[in-house]
């Protein structure tokens, strides 16, 4: 069966990259929040809080901290979650599918992430996925930096897979 | 495991009706277009399309005319089909999850509905719940006729079920 996603590129916004860490450790490092922890902040940002209830409907909070103290704390509901290949969240839902009322003074609006892990040789192909609602967040979000933070990010994710392997 | 969902009476409607119709049937009324179209609006409207891809990230959709040809079309997304207890989808997604950017008139808001279908002897406890964001949207659902609505419709359900039942 086909994913039930449809891709826009004017609405959608895509960070893909092929690295040398087996899915398993990717998939890992999205889903248990100790390891998650490590790398889903750009330093010098942190990411002190992350709540993982890994099922449909369940709960994916983080709080991200800045080097100034400020913090921004973000819950999303999972979509999807197919070990070890594609995980799903949505911001425009609570967890528990209730309808998010959160206020969106960024400009951004909700939107829905996509991260698929596929085997590439020994390594994995990478593709994150942010599905807006409409062009004004895409370009919102683009301009904040979507491209920089989320590969800042999974560069972190792979130096932390790096070390897991030489040490496991 | 126990439902991601956690009801809130400030924000919640709750249906709920016990009923000689076996599972099953009521099932295939929430899940067949051909059924659904036979039921789901309280006559005098009337429900000339409704398609549905039966799986979380599908379409739910369905077009409720009225009787002076006004037309109502709504799309949601399917979160959860798990065959013959539970359906819930979601206004606040499109298919394909991504985040609904239509507009609403009604004060409403997106909801999540929950359908879940439990046996009850030889017949069935149906629970149709609405979730809201806001004690708003919540009130003006309330106001807009939920349960008469909701109510009529399941009535007709029950009538189409009872005559499916005579000729098969």
């Amino acid at each position: 069966m086909t994913a039930p996603y449809v891709l826009n590129p004017l609405l959608d916004l895509v960070m893909e990259r092929i690295v040398d860490v087996p899915p398993d450790l990717v998939w890992l490092a999205w889903t248990s929040p100790e390891h998650l922890k490590q790398w889903f902040c750009p330093r010098p940002w942190t990411t002190p809080v992350c709540e993982i209830d890994l099922r449909p409907g369940g709960q994916f909070r983080t709080v991200m901290r800045g080097p100034e103290g400020q913090e921004h704390d973000n819950t999303g509901c999972y979509l999807e979650v197919v070990a070890p290949s594609r995980l799903v969240w949505t911001g425009a839902l609570e967890p528990g599918f209730r309808p998010s009322s959160k206020p969106d003074p960024s400009g951004v609006g909700p939107f829905t992430a996509i991260i698929t892990i596929e085997p590439h040789g020994t390594g994995t192909k990478y593709t994150a996925t942010a599905m807006h609602r409409d062009p004004e967040g895409c370009q919102a979000h683009a301009k904040m930096g979507f491209h920089e933070g989320w590969g800042a990010a999974f560069a972190q994710l792979v130096e932390m897979a790096h070390e897991l392997q030489r040490t496991r």
